[in-house]
């Protein structure tokens, strides 16, 4: 899609100085812009680089004062930082919405029902008694198993697979090859060693404005529900086991674990690659470190927590400067003892 | 599926008190129940809920003695939790064998040979010369490459990939998106620092019973085989590589990751997120706790160990301990050297 | 497919000793051969098993003197390991240009250009505006997005999600179920404690001779491009976040998580379950231990690093020796504070 620059200052409020009439037709940072390119400058760090950039124009702020040429045309706006988000934003609308319609071959079992406004591409699987809500863009090879319910406006990338009975809310966006669904890890030990499983019939509900990434897998419960709360951000190759909640606006990057039938509070923010173990609650507002392990229940609200088993982040960020020197203070021990040794074999510790 | 209370009662041996024509639907916990759930007591620490809970049946014990009135009806047996997951297995099994037929369009290569009582997910892909056996279901867009072999009664969930030459045995669950076969990691470094690949031609063997997680992935071995012995279950994203054997009924846990040719022994449990290096073995009974590094072999049997690198668990324990309150440590090993300065330089050591 | 022995001898210049009529169709180690197999010989660790092997042919080098009777077939190389290679590599071969063709059904989307020796398997989807190369392999369920450029003889496995404006070179390997071009995890905290998604406009670039393991997930970049150098190799459950570049010849094993924007140089090598924070960079030749997490940019080449947080190889084992036995020390410390309090107490230290 191409722009003029006359065009994207109307959208944006802005004012245009020089050419307005040249064509646009896409985004890129300052240092890497091309012909048709649009940039900004926000961070006047980065000013040098609007002397030099081939982008064909630039959004700066009112406060912008050249020092040089810029060959680039400028729409002049409040704030270029926000001005600039907002393209990105009208120009993410536009990609979501190119897609419509019904490709073909795809299967929809039977009594589900699909909303307006629809994309379904192709080899797209729909089983029986589904529902699936209003401008819903269900990306080629997506499976959706029976009795599934999907609101509107939601995005199901490319390969994601949705389990029987799954509830999924509006503006959620899944990303290619997550599991939402699958049976929980449950097997109970029987006298030879083996296991048997423990069927798991609950299923998962994701409420509105949750994001989870690709390849991520959500267990169902055993009973019940796995509860994503609304507006939770869950990064790719995330772990969520059966019977977990996640409180509402929850942020998990990548790579974490979490173990069956825990509690995560509202607003708490994980590092990549965390593990928490079953059966625990963690408080609201908690923030933990990359690659932790947290064992217990954290019952404080907002405290910043790290480490195998994770505890206080100041304390960990002490103990593992600490570990880093373990070996001198292992000399610093032995030293001490022998040079207490020789004073008393000295006899300088006299007999009184 | 709608069934009264007096059959429930009677498939449990169990006696009804109360009405026993009311029809249930749905299993719950007693304290989340709805009319037409059924739900049990097994644990006096939940007994409180039977007072209150709005499911229209209660499994209890012989020895239960209601304490107040109670809405929903009971159904009195031997033991209600062997019962409950009776129910839940009968209803897992209802499930399961719902699903029947060939849906359209499925693709299936030249020589293979499909059992009966099959299921063939829309968009499941069938190779040549692949095997499958009875009762198999094999759901949407699972791929089954050729010369695959796979036993009687396996579920194959959505979008599994199965690659060539794989052996799979009987009463298996493949979760959806986990990937079987594909090649070991092999890469033979070149003098220009470019890297040659090994093929990777073996195959993975997967004995019966055995659970694989949601988008978990098994590599096939350089030569011969990886193996997965009878009875064993692996959870979610876990990775295991080219030529590593897993003895009967170990349980992995999510995330684990087993590098190349390590051999695990029988009856082990994994916590989340372990990490064990390629080349070692583990031995039978080994218990390893979450996120830990296992660098080399394990040979006692029965251990518990943790930590990275892995040492025994109640050693790990205590250094743990000590890790979370070296800042004192450091502190306490300071005073001493000034204290001992101190002694020193204020001369109370005496010319002897 | 089945070789005599003498075809073989042929194709590695090597000489028969034994029958050469006999046939054989697959390779093995030597303490596994069967008949029909073909193994070798290169470790004389292994020579035991050249007496008792079942295989029908044996590749041995020139200097190999028989201490007993050997039922095999001899083949009489300069190198038997470099020779089995060369086999291993031919078989590799007539495998991979074993799929031809197009198999139904597929779907290729609005002005798409594909070359010559394709392989599309059922079910896989091509977007609009894509251009595949020549000896291209896509397997079945394999989504190709939108202009999406491929070069040629580039493999793509079962599954595979290539999202939209994706760019991949020539002779690389994608596993099955791997996921390229998701969105990049980017939100902005908004007053109310939810967040707001940053739009992810950028791409994926991968270079040629590029191995992708199964189910890894590579995030295209916010602006610009995530960038995968040639000669790349990924292990399966990789996390690739946005706007990281990865510099030529790298190998990363499995489950590693390389958070957005950072750097990584070129030959590094990174054991498994790393974890690199993002806006970091990492110098040429590093190599990094298993389950380990780089905090900060590394600026010295050709370093080993390991541990949480990483720091030099040989530091870090020292510290973990010492970490395993912290009890004692603390109890050496213990001991050192009761002794000096015990001289003190009982006078030793006289009154100058």
């Amino acid at each position: 899609m191409q722009f003029t620059i006359k065009q994207i200052a109307h959208l944006l409020n802005g004012e245009v100085r020089g050419d307005g009439s040249l064509t646009v037709s896409k985004l890129a940072k300052i240092e890497q812009g091309n012909k048709g390119d649009i940039s900004f400058l926000a961070n006047h760090k980065y000013e040098q680089f609007i002397y030099t950039t081939k982008a064909s124009a630039v959004i700066v702020g009112k406060d912008f004062v050249p020092k040089k040429d810029i060959s680039a045309s400028l729409i002049v706006v409040d704030n270029p930082y926000t001005s600039f988000t907002q393209l990105l934003e009208e120009y993410q609308k536009i990609l979501n919405f190119s897609k419509k319609g019904i490709e073909q071959p795809v299967f929809v079992g039977e009594g589900s029902e699909i909303g307006e406004g629809i994309y379904q591409g192709a080899f797209s699987y729909i089983g029986n008694n589904s529902k699936i809500g209003k401008n819903v863009k269900i990306y080629p090879q997506a499976y959706i198993g029976d009795n599934v319910v999907i609101g509107d406006n939601t995005l199901i990338y490319a390969g994601v697979k949705i389990y029987n009975n799954s509830v999924i809310g509006n503006n959620c966006v899944i990303h290619a090859g997550a599991v939402i669904g699958s049976d929980g890890f449950g097997f109970a030990p029987q006298e030879d060693g083996s296991y048997r499983t423990i069927p798991q019939l609950g299923n998962v509900v994701i409420e509105d404005n949750v994001s989870i990434g690709a390849n991520t897998t959500i267990d169902c419960a055993t009973m019940g529900s796995t509860i994503i709360r609304q507006g939770v951000k869950i990064d790719n190759l995330v772990q969520i086991a059966h019977n977990v909640e996640i409180g509402k606006n929850t942020v998990i990057a990548a790579q974490n674990g979490i173990a069956g039938s825990s509690i995560i509070g509202e607003n708490c923010v994980f590092g990549g690659q965390v593990g928490i173990v079953g059966h625990i609650s963690i408080a609201n507002g908690t923030k933990v470190g990359a690659q932790s392990g947290i064992t217990k229940t954290i019952k404080k609200e907002n405290t910043s927590i790290s480490g195998m088993p994770a505890f206080e982040l100041n304390d960990y960020l002490r103990s593992v400067s600490i570990f880093r020197k373990l070996p001198q203070l292992d000399k610093q021990v032995r030293d001490l003892e022998k040079r207490l040794e020789e004073l008393i074999e000295e006899g300088l510790f006299s007999e009184a």
